[in-house]
């Protein structure tokens, strides 16, 4: 590890969604400084190309490591499911996305039935859920399937009613058939939108979320590495980054993360 | 006029919606050449910023003024909203946006009632639609509303059904008091959710989207300064550019602009 475990961790989202991942590695690692980036500027990235989210991450990630991160925390599905190779292979530290840990999670749960996935239209076309699943367990039977509409019906706060119950209705019909016992949440939107999935798919059928996993993943990772912030070094520093005018990204997030941003610096990336 | 009447129109938007404005264009002027730029990498605009939607109009008016154009069409609402006078102040060519065509279509149909307006909420909260409204006629009463779902809805071809209908109903409810008689669909996306939104509103109310009335805007701009494309020059040419992989603009575009695209070219814009 080139950089000291005094180093903050390095967090980027397409925008607010990843706050969720980043709450769950501030409560799994209390004494750990963060830097997070989301890329409001060009949020959303599940419905783009893998071609140019993978260049938007890249970006991202060496906006990071300037800021002198120890470790990469892929907080979007998206940029996970496409991306994560293209950044093994540029960063000169660890890179940890959120497929692979929600993916275990998923199959820790799974009583031998199937495993659904829903997420972005990317991240479904990129197989890496499904790919993710069957390598760690060839017995799985995965199931996938792209909700676009929940991202919106998520950012614009409607997440109970008729609305968001009907658009679940269509997407998810399919889970309630065919043994699926477990179901991967894999957008960081999808959280919120927890109450009507549930609904939906009734109580037989466990939903998965990858921010714990994804916590896990980085306290095991650091600690292997012995690259854990002394619990002695005091206080940690969470810094926010995006890429248009933050105001709306400080309201919403404040949501996502469970307590409030009193800052977050507007920077302008050359993509 | 710098380049010759033998020039292309330049038009961009923030992807395929600008392609009902180009349908409208290459209708009402037919000997016209056309250059097409949607920005598909880093849509929407709706939900951004104005300091951001400016910096990508900027660039994408750049991109096209390279191929010669002798005007450009600002196709999409959020960025006539908020970037005209920043490309007006920096083009050699003259710049026709969508809002104050679709004001003026408005006025000429309101029977001295109330005008609705809907779009993003960028091109809403910029009061664009109002300050146009209100300046060419002071006795008219404005009433804006933002509806965010919709653009997410026609992309994903949610048109029509309960859900775009009960999305629907939460956004107009508004317009069906207060004597509104006339409705703008201030987004090129909303045509195609005409449908449900006249079923909301009803048919006392008059839907008016600036397509058309842009086309007209360009028609008497170019016959004033004498730089119309001459009928005898042959077949004009549409040339296709977009910021992401071209296979979806292809697709979906052809249902925006009602014929084929048969080629559609990616180019890396920095922004």
């Amino acid at each position: 590890m080139r950089q000291g475990s005094h180093s903050p961790i390095g967090v980027f989202d397409s925008g607010v969604g990843g706050l969720t991942v980043l709450k769950a590695l501030m409560a799994r690692l209390p004494h750990e400084s963060t830097v997070y980036l989301g890329d409001t500027a060009r949020v959303p990235y599940g419905t783009k190309s893998g071609e140019v989210v993978t260049r938007y991450s890249l970006k991202n990630a060496e906006f990071l490591l300037e800021r002198g991160i120890k470790l990469l925390v892929v907080a979007c599905n998206t940029a996970s499911a496409v991306a994560l190779p293209a950044l093994e292979a540029a960063l000169p530290v660890p890179v940890v996305g959120v497929i692979l840990p929600g993916a275990r999670a998923a199959l820790a749960r799974t009583q031998g039935g199937g495993v659904g996935i829903i997420g972005t239209p990317g991240t479904i076309r990129s197989g890496a859920y499904q790919r993710a699943l069957e390598s760690a367990d060839p017995r799985v039977r995965a199931k996938a399937r792209a909700c676009p509409l929940f991202v919106p019906l998520a950012e614009e706060g409607w997440t109970t009613g008729d609305v968001p119950l009907l658009v679940a209705r269509d997407y998810l019909a399919e889970f309630t058939r065919d043994g699926v016992d477990t179901l991967v949440l894999g957008c960081t939107h999808y959280p919120l939108l927890k109450g009507v999935i549930a609904e939906v798919v009734g109580p037989q059928v466990a939903l998965v979320d990858s921010a714990e996993a994804t916590a896990d993943a980085v306290a095991a990772l650091l600690s292997e590495r012995d690259g854990l912030a002394p619990a002695s070094r005091g206080t940690p520093e969470h810094a926010y980054y995006v890429t248009d005018v933050p105001e709306r990204f400080m309201e919403v997030g404040a949501r996502f993360l469970g307590r409030p941003i009193t800052a977050a610096e507007q920077v302008d990336l050359t993509f």
